[in-house]
């Protein structure tokens, strides 16, 4: 085999992100992307303009491809089984994608695994049956709970606290109880919220980074920190929920999953099979790159190691007041020369992920310095932080 | 200024090792390569095949480009300038780059700034001359001596240790005499070879990474470990030397200067005014590799930490027996997770260099132990290590 080509489906930051990964392994990549202008395609020459929702795409973006892989989870199920009905190695495998593409599908799984989850209940297609199921739920627990849609959720979008059944009214009556369907979850009263990531490579061969503990406000990542503040015993316990989830569902290339940390052990929260905004950290601190250990485990190779170089705050950069970030430039580099910077050539709009910036931990540095000075790079770029 | 674009004049591996520091900091690359698969051409979608050596090529090359920089020393020096003239920021610039082209000039201007160089002379033009000045020289020292083309030497290529008068017969009837010219140096009795690499902005920031060793096998540098295992006063010496060259010379980019380790103290061997062999330890082992620091420097943004995360070994992969160097990932990476593989999209040809090995040491991991993970690894791919 010479080197290989990989497919990507997405255009979006995390297939931009795995190209200074396949250039330094002499991997070729082919991103489908959305748009000729999107964040992978400034940088990826090989990329096709095309929709992922139409199979014929699909089928001629693969011809050349040794592997394809997805950079989100909105390609469907049903174009994926055809290809790898046809023979091309789809990585993760539309079984195992499943899982992170319907929230029901993957309560289901885990529970079967033993995997610790949130209490949870699917709703019942119809108003009256899900409105005596939600109550039945809360009663069995207290208010408020967590409704969610079993698809096309992300960055907090598809989820709602619902304080009583009064609250739930609307969603009861709105189209999406039906199709995609809506699930109950307990409100879990969580310490810290985390992030356990795996790499798994078709051979079975797995590694997990350190447990990571995450900053989400309003549904959205703003803050990773690794290795996360917490007992071993729980991070020993995160780990394994994660490798035991990429092992029993056959994941293929990175696993993320989101937990809630809680004084009796840990809950799983969310699946991601993908890079995920919460490794992002990784490529500054970490031995092999969460993107670099994507393309190693779904084109099949031996995993690189996950350890950190140093703890590593990693620091999302939404977008904000400024529209023109390179101008804040001089500024952030000039006032911290261990600041890592990385924008994805994204159009700045309000809140969206543009790119992140990471900072490594000196020996002996302060944790409290080591936030400051991620915030501060961060919300210098955004246009909130002035000096 | 929105985010610029950067040219870059070659396509080679330097080149294309900008790429993944582009890609972070949302900066767009343009390259000229003189073929449409070479090394950068390969993962830089916005590449232009044409001649270096045609300045309307260049002149077109340059419409649109933000800043202008080389990955080689080969472009005309009147090219440079011409393109200055008319407004293009040329970083380094010709005047500085002239010191990177021949080493005639370039004795001149060290010897100028009182940088310690090996003694040093140009032979005259002609024959008799040469042959007198060449006698003079050996005799105020000792046979042997080392002759080198004033330009258009690399990698061993246009160097001559000459044992006595007889022995640089051919040298001396040679074209090369007259045009490029020779230049006699003493033969060094050096304990190691070292290289300090410093980047330096137009606004005359400038950032000294750790000193390295390196091992040169047949003019060919092999290995790389940083830091040298020399004393702090010579480590200091030889950044001292770079800084001060890089300052007098007016350099902008990234500077490598190659120096001799004597127990009297360093002495410069070689200058390169880009990213340069020496540095590749930093792609993974420094707060920020060389290749981030060029592209800052040549947009005069504040540069980063060179602070090493870790000692670090950089090995060559050299082309040898394997023509195909994918199917020996597997080995390689199985064997051990820490080392960092990093091919060039380069066709295999005995002694070509087509990738590097780079390996962090792990705390208390011996010296010797880490050169043989780095040392394993490249042999492995070259073709040469079996097991």
């Amino acid at each position: 085999m010479g080197f290989p080509v990989v497919g990507v489906v997405g255009g979006g930051q995390l297939a931009r992100m795995m190209q200074p990964a396949a250039v330094a392994l002499g991997v070729r990549l082919r991103v489908l992307a959305d748009r000729a202008d999107d964040s992978a395609a400034q940088v990826v020459p090989d990329t096709v303009v095309g929709d992922y929702r139409d199979l014929d795409v699909l089928r001629r973006f693969v011809d050349g491809v040794d592997v394809l892989t997805v950079e989100h989870e909105h390609v469907p199920t049903g174009h994926l089984s055809a290809l790898e009905a046809e023979g091309v190695p789809v990585r993760p495998g539309p079984g195992a994608l499943v899982h992170a593409q319907d929230k029901g599908v993957m309560r289901e799984a885990l529970s079967a695994s033993g995997v610790p989850c949130p209490r949870w209940a699917l709703l019942p297609g119809t108003y009256d049956d899900a409105r005596a199921a939600l109550e039945a739920f809360a009663g069995a627990g207290e208010w408020p709970v967590v409704v969610k849609t079993r698809r096309g959720g992300y960055d907090g979008k598809g989820v709602w606290v619902v304080g009583s059944l009064a609250d739930a009214e609307d969603l009861l009556r709105s189209p999406a109880l039906a199709d995609p369907g809506l699930l109950v979850e307990e409100k879990v009263p969580f310490t810290r919220e985390l992030a356990a990531l795996v790499a798994r490579s078709p051979h079975g061969q797995a590694v997990a980074y350190p447990v990571v503990e995450t900053l989400q406000v309003d549904g959205v990542c703003r803050e990773a920190l690794a290795p996360a503040r917490i007992d071993e015993e729980h991070a020993v316990e995160a780990q394994r929920a994660a490798l035991r989830i990429a092992g029993d569902l056959g994941v293929t290339g990175v696993l993320a999953v989101e937990l809630f940390d809680t004084p009796g052990g840990v809950l799983v929260n969310e699946l991601a099979m993908r890079p995920h905004n919460s490794g992002h950290w990784s490529i500054d601190g970490a031995v092999t790159s969460q993107f670099e250990n994507h393309l190693r485990a779904v084109l099949d190779l031996p995993l690189g190691s996950p350890a950190a170089k140093a703890p590593t705050l990693m620091v999302n950069v939404l977008g904000g007041a400024f529209e023109e970030m390179y101008s804040a430039y001089r500024h952030v580099m000039a006032r911290d020369p261990g600041v890592k910077v990385h924008l994805y050539g994204k159009q700045v709009r309000p809140g969206r992920k543009v790119g992140h910036v990471n900072v490594l931990r000196a020996p002996g540095e302060a944790l409290e310095d080591l936030y400051e000075r991620g915030r501060h790079a961060a919300g210098y770029l955004r246009g909130d932080v002035v000096a």
